[in-house]
């Protein structure tokens, strides 16, 4: 859809939001992050091996709390693709985690929703990736 | 938006269609199953613990490789959320899993894509939750 100058502002808006939200989450800012989401009550949140969250309270919450432990992650966004409809976007990715304790991979999906003009994250859902099993040596 | 034809219409569709998957699912029905999703290059599945798969021909070898395997699982889904946009649908919900070896629960966010009028699965992510800690005794 060359051409369609509102089309590319949207990709590029929905991009950047879906950086901020891991540099705001690398930072630990819940302020930035809370002023990435919609904080209706439909927003939806999985982390790893959580069960599902639902409602700006509940999700706030769950970022208050996590960003107030002593975990240090830095995030490697790697595996990138964006999809993008009227107002709904939705981006699938690898999360590289390196953190004090080790290293791995959580495969994500965040969907953003344009409200009134605006693109905001309501949706983030994050998952482990099994590691690999080793190549048998050569 | 009560009194929309077209939008109750939408709704309905795309619940009868998230239906359907885990029906497929159930019957191992690898037919039923490639009838209910797009099949773009962009369609996106991440199994419980698997990385992320691009495409219907990658994501589709992955329901036939997991139907021609022994398991055989009944899904109860409940915690069941919609959220619908123009002509994009998702669902949160749990994946209730009972098998031979045993229960758990998936969280899973399903995407829907109207094309050319017609509901399409264009995403799947599945993530196993953690196993509840059992409350102290009373």
């Amino acid at each position: 859809m060359a051409g369609d100058p509102e089309q590319d502002l949207d990709h590029g808006r929905v991009r950047d939001l879906n950086s901020a939200f891991y540099a705001s989450h690398e930072a630990k800012d819940f302020d930035a992050m809370a002023a990435l989401w919609s904080h209706g009550k439909d927003v939806v949140c999985i982390h790893p091996g959580w069960p599902i969250l639902r409602g700006w309270e509940a999700v706030g919450e769950s970022w208050r709390r996590i960003f107030a432990g002593p975990a240090e992650n830095q995030f490697i966004v790697t595996n990138e693709q964006l999809n993008i409809g009227q107002g709904v976007a939705w981006i699938t990715l690898d999360e590289n985690l390196m953190s004090a304790s080790g290293t791995g991979t959580i495969a994500a999906t965040n969907v953003f929703l344009k409200i009134q003009g605006e693109w905001k994250v309501v949706h983030h859902h994050g998952s482990p990736v099994a590691a690999q099993r080793k190549r048998p040596a050569p």
